[in-house]
């Protein structure tokens, strides 16, 4: 087979890169997702473009750095107008379409300004980032306190789900916390997952009912419900991610003998950089510098990652069962890592690897992979790679799209043609959304920072005037010391500052003319054939055949009388 | 009064900054537009954003730097959706209305995508940069050999101008070319004014039925009808752009002891940059280095630009006579300059002042502005200004738009209530499009040149690894000495560069969330009043109050069998 046929696009969100058997996990084993390694190739250096959700997911599904489309922070907008992956493979005849979250937030008033209606299909698609929304959940229902300056209230709710929920018998208002995100005590009182001390308590709910295995079915539905038109479907779970806490079986799997080792260092606590001080200082990085927590977490943690891996079985069964494992393109990604309590944080948002790097496994089943089956790729690769990726498999020609998406295709990596790997990677992170900005008084503006990795080397550029922060990632994979002050390293920290200030200039808005349009254009444009003549002094100064129609031409004398 | 009600905006097209008597040409005397300066602010300090119409323009029109629009040459289209000062000030309730060359490109194909009909009112506005258009004519009826490939056949020709020519007899096809842009021998033979020899020529038409006054009549007519609603009106005449040729009496007015001589240095021919050494070899710098060639043109230009003058007389008195000088505020501007042989270059395509530095001279008719009436201005002036200035007018919040427009209002000026002067401004040219770049074999995203100046330097990077060229304004104001080489200088350039580095980070894409939003909103994130709860560990852990909506809920047990 030439190409893959459809691509089946698997997102589990805050998943980190190294709870899976795959990624060499010794004690969770997820030989579901490992299998579709076997059949493809494994990515062992993926980063994401922002450690949070929202950013992250947008820079993936427009196929362009954070920098470019500006939608920095979990609800801001992407502006409308902004193309999508869905944009760009609909227009080579592909479906596109959602099961599940994107965390994308509609620009209303850019869609009001230009007339688009949210329910006409233009209009939804905007509003669902470049998808046909199957099902959109973004897989938290919130609770009824989100007040009007909450940046949360406006994403999309668990809608569906309670429904569903509901209609199963479940009660109350909010069944999604209720059931699927509590426990419950020996008086029926509601243990609410959003307190950790809770994950290791199994979630009130029937584990066919949780989460993921519904959402798994919802993408299962589509698949059945799909016609001859080739798809992409963005299959997209919400767990790993918080809250933390999984049905039985799986919320008492694993204990801390099972649990990776936190990855810090005494001398992380003592960091005198403002800003990582006061990422240390948050509720969230203290609750999970506490090994009792950590433990409890993980414990929930891993037992949602087993879930998962269990319905991937279920879903691959059915491929199988189904033919789609023969004409359909699997990846396995996740948006972003879980900082579990390594380096003293909790949470994501900041730039080492426990959080950036993130797994990526695609299986193609076109024959002109065999040769890649079961191999790894150590390729600095970004997640604005997939768009591209995803163009060039439905059929797309690159130069049509190249001046509008960032990043490269991966398919001569995955046929093995071919290594188009980069030198630098970027990560950007804009806090100027949160509590931290508002306690160091920063303005949102200068509450930006910036990561540029190569594969030895990684800094941390922060706006308003803080010192950078450099890891010797060949020395010290696991980020331990920070040489931001190092005298002995300025070469370094200027060679990546030069990296970054490289890639600040660059043309990313440039989104109206393909490249290949100015290189054809720029050929046609000697004098005399474009039009118009720039500089010229006479017609004995044009080439000939290019003068005949500015000269001789006879004209009646309208001269005014003078 | 409070505020101007509405706003005349006139540019004029290719008017170098030092032609105007206000601006202390010895022999072109402008008395029309030296009384508005007499009665408003003068600005000595004004660069544009890119020595192009089209990119300069849609910076003026966005009040966004070309590398946030993307719109970097003549010919690419804004893409849909970018805001401009017509969409802000329509917000504001006043109208935005086009008499003229705005040199727009709609995106027609971001249009179709969204759905949007150019002869819709939301369309129509789309495509024509934000305004309505009573007329637009961006001043150049093309000759029919004009090829698909030709980057200026899909801009707007003079079609109405036309049309008005041909019901006054003037015939043939394009009697803008034959009559307007044209001289005429004895024999009857049209003398294109496409030829720089032609250019002492008297264009073959009745002065009243030139383009000049032509398009000041349609822009009285426009304010004769508009009703009680502000209004800005963007009069933009094509003129003194080429062809260069005008009516008489207009075209022997001026001789070579009226002109100002060009500023230039045998050593600048001897440059060893690349770049610079490849704009040397264009055919209109060789013509322009001519005397004889320069002279014929400034004969025409010095003209044109006398016509103007003339012209903007018989506006003002219109304006006087209508009570609109009392409520209007008058803005008098240009899109670049032009080199005229300045530096040995023609045309505008490069940094000199003379190219970059336009005029600028602002009249308010507020009360307000009355300390300030007949003064000049030496702030750092860019034209990304203009947008903001405008929506301070209309009554407008700047802190509703400042995260879209990058520019800051003049008004504090006008008013003597600040100078918000700044300290860098940047200009920017991509050539990408050039034949110069296909000579150079340069990459479009290599063919790209940054300028960054201070009030006492200024720096041109190149990207394609280029050296940079610096002058030392202070010292050589008539940049004729390029210290880029300089190793004597390299701390400038570092500095210069910091400016830059500091410039391409900066936020520019995230123009759906207003920064007011986000400080607003980050005030309001304690734990447990936004909906969701992060780091918790137990409800001891949460502010009083906070509590309730997350415990002691009862729920019915429907925990599965086990």
């Amino acid at each position: 087979m030439a190409n893959a046929k459809n691509i089946l696009f698997i997102m589990f969100d805050q998943l980190r890169w190294d709870y899976l058997s795959c990624y060499g996990h010794p004690h969770l084993q997820t030989p579901n997702i490992d299998r579709i390694a076997s059949m493809g190739v494994r990515f062992t250096n993926a980063r994401i473009q922002s450690p949070l959700c929202g950013p992250s997911r947008m820079s993936t599904y427009t196929g362009r750095y954070v920098h470019s489309h500006g939608a920095a922070w979990n609800g801001y907008p992407l502006r409308v107008g902004e193309m999508t992956m869905g944009d760009h493979l609909r227009k080579l005849g592909m479906d596109a379409v959602l099961v599940g979250k994107t965390h994308m937030q509609a620009d209303a008033e850019g869609m009001q300004r230009l007339g688009l209606e949210p329910d006409s299909i233009i209009g939804a698609r905007q509003a669902e980032c470049g998808f046909d929304a199957f099902e959109r959940d973004d897989g938290l229902a919130f609770e009824s306190n989100a007040g009007p300056n909450s940046p949360f209230v406006e994403t999309h709710s668990a809608a569906k789900y309670n429904t569903y929920l509901k209609a199963k018998g479940y009660d109350g208002e909010n069944p999604w916390h209720d059931y699927a995100n509590s426990g419950l005590d020996d008086d029926g009182n509601v243990l609410s997952g959003w307190f950790l001390k809770y994950s290791d308590q199994p979630a009130n709910i029937a584990e066919e009912d949780s989460e993921t295995p519904y959402m798994t079915r919802r993408g299962i539905e589509f698949i059945e419900q799909a016609g001859d038109t080739p798809w992409l479907c963005h299959l997209s779970l919400i767990k790993p991610h918080w809250p933390y806490i999984v049905p039985a079986p799986y919320h008492d799997m694993y204990g801390p003998e099972h649990m990776l080792a936190p990855v810090r260092s005494d001398a992380e606590k003592q960091t005198d950089h403002p800003v990582l001080a006061g990422l240390l200082q948050w509720m969230v990085s203290r609750t999970f510098a506490r090994d009792d927590v950590r433990e409890k977490v993980l414990q929930a943690y891993m037992g949602l990652i087993k879930q998962i891996d269990d319905q991937m079985g279920v879903l691959f069964k059915f491929l199988e069962d189904t033919g789609r494992m023969e004409d359909t393109m699997i990846v396995l990604n996740s948006d972003h890592g879980d900082y579990m309590g390594d380096h003293w944080l909790g949470e994501k948002m900041f730039f080492h690897d426990t959080s950036v790097k993130v797994p990526l496994i695609i299986y193609d089943p076109s024959s002109k992979a065999d040769a890649t089956r079961g191999t790894t790729s150590d390729a600095l690769v970004e997640m604005i790679d997939l768009a591209p990726t995803f163009y060039e498999v439905a059929g797309g020609d690159a130069s049509d799209v190249d001046h509008i998406l960032e990043g490269q295709s991966l398919v001569p990596i995955l046929h093995g043609t071919g290594n188009p790997d980069r030198e630098v990677s970027f990560c950007e992170y804009d806090f100027g959304h949160t509590p931290q900005a508002e306690a160091m008084k920063l303005a949102p503006n200068d509450a930006r920072m910036f990561m540029v990795a190569t594969r030895d080397w990684k800094l941390i550029h922060f706006e308003g005037g803080f010192r950078p922060i450099l890891f010797d990632l060949a020395n010290d994979p696991n980020e331990l010391v920070d040489l931001g002050k190092s005298p002995d390293h300025a070469e370094h920290i200027e060679a990546m500052y030069a990296h970054l200030h490289a890639w600040a200039l660059r043309n990313s808005q440039r989104v109206t003319v393909p490249t290949k349009r100015i290189l054809l254009r720029r050929k046609n444009m000697e004098i005399g054939k474009v039009g118009i003549l720039i500089g010229v002094n006479g017609p004995e100064d044009l080439p000939p055949g290019a003068v005949d129609q500015y000269i001789g031409r006879k004209a009646v004398d309208k001269r005014a009388p003078t």
